[in-house]
């Protein structure tokens, strides 16, 4: 008998009725408070695409942290809200007890072969084996399920320093090598700590509210991938008024870029 | 008595009931097919901050376009999911005679006296003064209510060859100089024409699917900037399998960071 992946086991989902999961909350998935947003981005997505009536795969999603999830059940509510002939729109929510706690929009469509080109370019950092494994499991339970190997831009220490640049790299994986597929990208497209932290040269109270991913990779690129390493980089652009905004990038080893995504985070002092 | 500006009029709403306002298209924001995108995110900035339940100012929006808005009237459903005691999540839908064309998800509330730094840089280009008049007039009817200047990447002429970089930098404002507001920045968020329409060195079959804004000026930033320019910038970072990103960011004159959008663009070819 297989154990199941503490992955799986955190977007493992109840049918309800027709646009209704439940699913339950993980312990080792704990965030500084409620559960790592990844995990909740990561449930959506498999909620859609296990939907009878999903239509493709993701392109983007915006999910909303409106209030952190407590400890126990939760239920999605989902709403195909357009199907067009090679895209369709989704409207999900996730509630406890009828208190929304996350809203979410998301986009899932047809890939067809088409003229492409990668602009971006990969930061250009050592490969994995050469870093260090270390990340912030020592602030965030759910940092222990990855292997991170950071390039630049680590989590500070007690005695850091603000840093004039919020950039983080690193590569990242499952730490039990589980394969990279859609929920797996969505949740590694939220493995950043708030950039505030390095600015700051601390860390404090912060948390992301809004986040939206563009999902590049498709399945082919995903399969190639396997439960490899991805090369992770977060920037953020402007801080002001207790928020900032935040634009990172999920490359392949071998040079796909498989996401990117935006986020806009609350932070105090 | 004071004519009616074309942006004013494109984003009057009348309220049906307490959730539901009634609009309609205005035939000066046509684009190549149904209005602008711009003016339809600026309808629904404008329905929520209007709403007597509205919380704060605009942080986020995402829109997602999810069928061409016919010429006609339209209705906005809204709905406070969450109010938290410093910010609000909203969900919005746009129909016509029940048939979903756009939903979306907004970020409202209170900005704070906070520390605060620009890690972007704007980027170097002469004064709009410098430059010539021009945009997408000839392709899109919208267009004639802005006056842009392109420092680079202006649309291809017929004569148009295939360009290595996808990146357009204009300065904008609106032609009759009407004030920036949160509606107006939020569809001078949207003026740039297909990235793909660059790389390919023609126009193309091309729409937005779904776009976020974050929001960062605040009110006395948008006070300071008047009717003024600003300077827009948009690159693409991957274009593959009918779908790419854009990235962009909106500048004051002044150097402040206003907005930083994304989207993801469906294309053809």
């Amino acid at each position: 008998m297989t154990e199941t992946h503490p992955f799986d086991g955190a977007i493992q989902l109840d049918t309800i009725d027709g646009n209704t999961r439940r699913g339950k909350t993980h312990p080792e998935w704990a965030n500084m408070v409620g559960p790592f947003g990844g995990i909740t981005s990561a449930a959506l997505i498999h909620a859609i695409e296990t939907h009878p009536e999903c239509l493709g795969e993701p392109l983007a999603l915006t999910i909303n942290f409106a209030a952190p999830i407590a400890d126990g059940d939760y239920d999605i509510s989902l709403r195909a809200a357009r199907t067009n002939r090679t895209n369709q729109h989704w409207v999900a929510e996730l509630s406890q007890d009828g208190d929304v706690k996350t809203t979410a929009t998301a986009l899932f469509g047809v890939r067809r072969d088409t003229w492409g080109d990668t602009e971006a370019q990969p930061p250009s950092v050592p490969q994995p084996e050469q870093l260090t494994m270390g990340g912030p499991e020592a602030v965030v339970v759910w940092a222990r399920l990855y292997d991170m190997r950071f390039a630049e831009g680590a989590i500070p220490g007690e005695d850091a320093q603000p840093s004039p640049s919020s950039t983080s790299t690193l590569w990242v994986r499952d730490r039990a090598q589980r394969r990279v597929d859609y929920p797996a990208l969505a949740a590694l497209c939220d493995v950043f700590f708030p950039r505030a932290f390095l600015r700051r040269g601390a860390v404090l109270a912060a948390g992301t509210i809004s986040m939206t991913t563009y999902f590049h990779a498709d399945q082919p690129q995903l399969d190639a991938l396997g439960g490899d390493y991805v090369l992770a980089t977060a920037h953020a652009n402007r801080f002001s008024n207790g928020y900032f905004d935040q634009s990172a990038q999920v490359w392949s080893r071998g040079g796909a870029l498989l996401a990117t995504t935006h986020q806009i985070v609350y932070f105090k002092g």
